[in-house]
């Protein structure tokens, strides 16, 4: 049975497994690294004492895939962890064509040939990263009493604005892919689940060619009951995030640093926080930034980047949040205070914003008046009849997992993705 | 700040918060009982000693959500966990219209109103069970190194047989709904992923009405490399049921059985295993079930239900893997021996297929004419391309998530999910 490289045990059999990651012959010696998803192993071959395996190592290529009988020693002189396998059996598993992909190729030629740049460290470890945040997030939830939603994907009307949304035949109907679980997840308040999250796929159907977008992404979306004010959701989030982080910083932090240059900074709490109108004062007396007065009611794409700066500058913290947005570019469903000002908030983290979060309005005919002022009343009936018959008071927010990969290593979001798709991707 | 009910302290000053669950009126007191996630506390106004409070209550009706602050004192009287709360205050958070729904409606008149149907104790603890299960199961596999996967679910190609997908405009062109991520966990083997899991919707287009099927369910599907045959891939997914059981059974064992009226059994390793040739002449010659030799390479809707009563009869067992199928009916993909016999498997519980799983063939030669042979070469050549390059030997298999549920409750499709879709369901 096959032991996982890294796990491999010194002095004694075992068998290992993996691609042929470096193949080298001199004179005397081959020297053969094996890279599985743990690790990296060298074996060594000495001609004269193994003429059998030489020559199967001379049919060997990289990339191949082998299995590898014997045992391995210490030995300080190789780079790789001191240690060396001497082997008694190389058995190949799979063949290998020459490579069609070369390492300095454009995104897109490596999106076409995914399965073979997946093989780069850099790339393993984005998903190596990944999954440890996400499961450090839901732990998080789930001692809390979180339980895990699974909403449709399929719906029966596209849900709030119509823009953007899939359509699909449905039996001789139309049905649309869900742009978020929003409405569910408030569902299960009304059903009084009192705390939900769900990770899963939220789908937009946008023509959009930047490097934050795609057409389908991981959304990690959470609602809770029984709030005092949003302050208790960018609470919970900033202890999220710093679970999140802090597992990730302690499992893959000094791999991130040496592959990707990056420090894995867990954040300390609370996350500091400006009101939008704090913001903009504080980037045009710093940084000079002009903005007029009609666009500081949101944040706008220079004053995002431009958060990230300040927040590093006067804080020294990578978060910021920002509350006190103007009302006409919040959904509906954002409760208000008594002068209509939407109680919620945007987080930025390193110049990215990543969640838009809030109190929810629970009470019926607030939410219906607020629903018909946008002209939705008809098309949102379904979701506003969960909030007739008792609905706790609760909020919530939403992050893409796979935006948040992308800024945790620095990548683009063609790269922080299993399989990116766009508007021109949809294979393989 | 609000304390969840179950963690609700006695004897000092605390605010609980919940949904008027019942409410009893007699000569001198008000009794109200108070419903949230974690539980249930009673209320007690004496009309006396608080008229304000009880001027309060005479105003609220069922489901109404509201907040309590008072003191708990234990009173062996009181049958709700012998406590109950003598309120300072009561505040109304949110008023219930009269319910529109019936404790015994039909099954699809309470999916009309899902959100109020889900309010019932049984309901809340499927998605409770649910969430334990789904995460005692991931628990598992991250401890062993898996990597979580997030595989697209827009598609570019109909996989398999183009039958039963559901097929949607994307930008002028097409695009297709994944119904597994079969070939994308494949993909991550070819990528040297080692080990991977995903839990994601899945889509089926078919127009059925049992109580198995739905157009939208919960996937979990998984992947290994470096396996020495299919039943490593058994061994690993009877260890992974018994942890996910395990979990469940200590969790929720006891209020499963009160409200279900079901044992949890957490099974025991391994599992019973018969070939199909077993099975049938176990079948016949035990309960006298006969079955026309050329139905015998597969499984009969007959069988799998009497699978279930003969593990049990024979072994004491609720699951039963079943080997050495036919190969017409499985997947191209499976690894076949040299007599051309699929090596994979099925899983049985309570009499319903649970699983398939197998090796699968990884050498590029041999799938592609096990594709051909299918007449499916042109429609899988971008899957096929991920075995040219090297893929280590691999192997895995799929749940369905709802059908765990479903079975574990011994309750119907519909009632397993958060939301079912079927053909004539979209909505909520």
């Amino acid at each position: 049975m096959r032991t996982r490289i890294d796990k491999a045990p010194t002095g004694k059999p075992c068998e290992v497994c993996g691609f042929v990651e470096n193949l080298r012959e001199t004179g005397r010696m081959f020297f053969l690294v094996l890279r599985d998803a743990s690790g990296k192993l060298q074996v060594t071959v000495e001609k004269s004492s193994m003429p059998a395996l030489s020559a199967m190592c001379a049919e060997l290529s990289p990339e191949f895939v082998v299995r590898v009988r014997g045992v391995i020693n210490e030995n300080t002189y190789v780079k790789l962890g001191g240690r060396e396998m001497v082997p008694e059996s190389i058995e190949v598993l799979s063949k290998a064509e020459p490579l069609p992909l070369q390492p300095d190729a454009h995104i897109d030629t490596r999106l076409d040939h995914r399965w073979l740049d997946l093989r780069e460290d850099k790339n393993l470890l984005i998903f190596k990263a990944q999954t440890t945040l996400s499961e450090a997030m839901r732990s998080f939830l789930l001692e809390r009493g979180f339980l895990e939603l699974h909403s449709p994907k399929l719906i029966g009307a596209a849900s709030e604005s119509g823009a953007d949304v899939f359509e699909l035949g449905y039996f001789g109907g139309k049905a649309y892919l869900s742009q978020s679980p929003q409405f569910y997840k408030q569902m299960a308040m009304a059903a009084g689940f009192d705390a939900v999250f769900e990770q899963g796929p939220v789908f937009r159907a946008e023509k959009s060619h930047t490097n934050r977008h795609a057409t389908e992404f991981t959304g990690f979306d959470l609602e809770f009951a029984y709030i005092d004010s949003f302050r208790d959701v960018m609470a919970l989030e900033a202890e999220l995030l710093q679970a999140g982080l802090r597992a990730v910083a302690e499992k893959h932090g000094a791999d991130i640093e040496r592959l990707f240059g990056i420090k894995t900074v867990v954040p300390l709490l609370p996350f500091p926080e400006l009101t939008l109108r704090e913001l903009y004062e504080k980037l045009e007396v710093i940084y000079g930034l002009q903005t007029p007065p009609e666009q500081r009611g949101d944040l706008t794409t220079e004053a995002e980047r431009l958060a990230g700066k300040l927040s590093m500058d006067e804080y020294g913290h990578e978060f910021l949040f920002l509350t006190d947005f103007a009302p006409e570019g919040r959904a509906f469903y954002h409760m208000r205070d008594e002068r209509g000002n939407p109680l919620g908030f945007d987080l930025v983290w390193r110049g990215v914003e990543i969640t838009t979060g809030a109190q929810r309005e629970h009470r019926y005919e607030r939410l219906a008046a607020q629903a018909n002022e946008r002209g939705l009343g008809e098309d949102v009936k379904f979701y506003l009849d969960f909030f007739r018959y008792g609905c706790p008071p609760h909020g919530g927010f939403g992050l893409g997992l796979d935006r948040l990969t992308m800024l945790l290593l620095g990548v683009t979001i063609k790269e922080a993705m299993f399989l990116f798709r766009g508007p021109g991707r949809l294979t393989p």
